[in-house]
């Protein structure tokens, strides 16, 4: 009986080995029962015991007349199995219930400025590797598009923008929950025109703006530029935002936006569930408090469906969805959309005011990559390869990092954050740069400049022997900076 | 004796009237003296007489070797000549001096929209025609730039823009005096954004920002849009604004930024000439009040030479220079720069918040536009097409306009201000828009809602029977007008 169980234990243990080390990758086929009982020299039922076994703890699952694969989402609660390996994850960060001025860091330039440099591996910068972008079949379009209206690529296409990508997006957030039409929508420069346009709507300078924390450094940019002030709520690595302490901040805090990202925040990857989305919307409609919603990671979830968008519960207009084609198509394109419900004339009169127009050859492009369909098949390769990205990159991290590390569990997008002990993120930034590897360091992250001890990485490349280097490189310049 | 002197005249006035009625254009040869005096019956003396005094008149010029040709600039003084058929050009329109908060008036939200409509002769927007961009040159540039760089297109180009773009610009810019240097430029969506950003960097909500009268909407929409106020500044058709009534509104107001466009202003195609500019950039040194110089037509010029820019007389870095290639090659592209002096630094932080980056396949092309030496070419023959265009417009306003009707004479650029009598453009478009036509009302172009009597007329297509008719129309109706 005891060696019974220590032999399929140990059967379990060598397969987690190949899916750690990455042999096996999440959303492969594990080898069949008998092959494996074969490979093993144990019997059928000896495997069969550890795949159900490794099934109830989160490693792989079985697909019906299939067989068993490595599940796409990390194991959630990897950390109470007995065969846990994996680094905890990072938990919810207390803040201070007090809105401050943001103060654009200078690590922040800095690490700006690294992700300009085609000599430095990008791990600080939130993009995608060559191979994870539909490049050929975005140039086959363009071609197409310049020969078939050779006059409409130097044309303006004034607010609100390309008709047919507007067609396009109202159809896609069907899936999304939401109930939008064409001319809800106005084409932007990106997202980040999008939610500067939006808190240009709703607040004026010296306002309270809610955010996440830690939140897209983007948004403190913008928050910064436009003279607002950033209340820092507390939330949930797994999540999102934390209701309880947004209800507190709402009861004692004059706050004039929220401005959150639901589905697959950036850097913790968290999503909110259904259920707090719903409460999230109905928590500001009491108080007619506008929403901006940044849904820019909302398709790249690892899961098997589309999460809803907190707008999909929005029934007065307060709000104001904004997403883009750049980490789902082409960054380069510039293409951004909001939905800015009853701020939808002054976010299109803003939007005129701001930048004119919005480029249109590749508005057209996306537009055309939309309605062929091309589009809805790249994102389903690019979910995978997204989620074998973080897959693996946890379990490097796990190998290379101090053991005290804390990864976070995404379950859509593809960055991860890092909670390291006793470790300066700012000189880690400075010595992983010195070496070519730029990192995001996590006051970045926060209008206060809190999360010294925390870096966001990127997973948007493939695996690769370069990745794994420079990811094994930060974590002994980490262990380093410990020791120090 | 008399007889002759009658013979001359009539001679001359005959080849006037193939000018006017556009038979002879701008830049074309007139029939050589020979040919002249045989179809007129008259000596070849009579003839010579005849073109000397036109010569005189400044309607055509004679190129040593190659004879005479309609001069490419109308008749500055035309109306000093007894011969003059042309319309009169209007004066300087007084102003108040007091600023103003700018609120959008619903007149430039119907205008632009009438502005997206393929159904409407459009000599409401400043437009060029298809015939007047280098469309398949640039689709050539895009299609060999999607061959050989496949990956350019979709990735990002972050602040301060593509290198290769802001090397061209920095050179082109050496013709209009500016020593620039690639890094001192910050490529932009637009012009649109580079005026934006400028304004956000000089001046703060409720400031006062010095403008011409009248001025370019969009200019006065970004001034509304971030809470500014608007100085509006007396500005002579001819030669930009006044800088004595500057001087004043220097002296009694408190002043936080100028908005100028010294070469060829839009609406009034106004040209400041060299001693002004420096005086104008000497007298907000003193006071060390920035101006933002909108060179957006600077490279339209119908004269032999480049005016140069007011940045060309900067001394103390106070001069921000913003233009774009949206009037000189592709409006859609939605490519401008702006080269900010001792704002650089936050005007390069600015753009990042405000839209991260510009769309890279755009900008990319320009560039090699610019350096394979296309686009030099392609502004030779456009400057031409587009004094042609405008000496058209002015010839057939003449023919068809009310009698009493004013036109600018511009040495540049491609609209034209036209001040009628009595006559109320608002209900001029409203009219001219159920016909399918659309102009600008005057009032678009002022922050008090002036010039009700003046509407600005797009000279971006080229001469055809269609907009003859839309020109004779828009005459026909302003008569209307004026009976009523």
């Amino acid at each position: 009986m005891e060696t019974s169980e220590l032999l399929y234990q140990q059967t379990g243990r060598n397969l987690v080995q190949l899916i750690e080390n990455g042999t096996l990758l999440p959303g492969q086929r594990v080898p069949s029962v008998r092959r494996w009982s074969v490979q093993q020299g144990v019997s059928v039922g000896t495997v069969l015991q550890a795949y159900r076994a490794l099934e109830d703890e989160g490693w792989i699952e079985a697909r019906p007349q299939s067989g068993y694969y490595v599940r796409r989402l990390l194991p959630s609660h990897v950390d109470e199995s007995p065969h846990a390996t994996l680094p905890p994850e990072p938990g919810i960060a207390p803040c201070r219930n007090e809105a401050v001025p943001v103060s654009l860091h200078s690590i922040t330039l800095q690490a700006l400025a690294a992700s300009n440099r085609a000599d430095v591996i990008q791990l600080g910068t939130a993009v995608a590797g060559p191979d994870c972008l539909p490049t050929q079949k975005l140039n086959k379009i363009l071609v197409q598009l310049i020969r078939r209206s050779p006059e409409a690529a130097g044309a303006y296409q004034f607010r609100p923008g390309n008709e047919a990508l507007r067609v396009q997006i109202a159809r896609r957030m069907i899936e999304a929950g939401c109930s939008l039409g064409p001319d809800d929508i106005v084409v932007t420069v990106g997202c980040q025109e999008a939610l500067n346009l939006c808190l240009r709507a709703v607040a004026s300078p010296g306002d309270t703006v809610a955010i996440e924390s830690p939140t897209y450094y983007g948004s403190l940019q913008i928050i910064e530029a436009l003279g607002l002030k950033a209340l820092e709520i507390p939330t949930s690595p797994r999540d999102g935002v934390s209701l309880d302490s947004l209800q507190y901040a709402l009861e004692t805090q004059r706050i004039s936006a929220c401005l959150f990202s639901p589905n697959f925040s950036n850097p913790l990857g968290s999503c909110m569930s259904v259920e707090n989305k719903k409460r999230l919307v109905e928590m500001l409609a009491e108080r007619e408090i506008p929403l901006i919603e940044d849904d820019t990671y909302g398709e790249l979830y690892f899961g098997d469906t589309r999460p809803p968008c907190a707008k999909s519960f929005d029934k007065k207009g307060l709000v104001l969805l904004c997403s883009s084609f750049s980490k789902t198509a082409a960054p380069g394109y510039r293409i951004g959309w909001v939905a800015a419900g009853r701020w939808s004339t002054d976010v299109e009169h803003l939007k005129m005011t701001n930048t004119l127009a919005t480029a249109s050859l590749p508005a057209l492009a996306i537009a055309e990559f939309l309605s062929n369909g091309g589009y809805d098949h790249y994102l389903r390769r690019i979910r995978r390869a997204y989620s074998e990205n973080v897959a693996w990159t946890v379990r490097t991290i796990c190998q290379h990092f101090p053991s005290c590390s804390k990864v976070t569990r995404p379950s859509g997008g593809h960055v991860l954050w890092v909670e390291l002990e006793n470790t300066d993120a700012l000189k880690l930034f400075h010595e992983a740069l010195a070496e070519g590897i730029s990192i995001a360091p996590g006051p970045m992250f926060s209008a206060r400049g809190k999360y010294r001890n925390c870096i966001r990485l990127n997973c948007g490349f493939r695996p690769s022997d370069e990745l794994e280097h420079a990811l094994r490189r930060v974590g002994e310049l980490a262990a380093q900076l410990v020791e120090e």
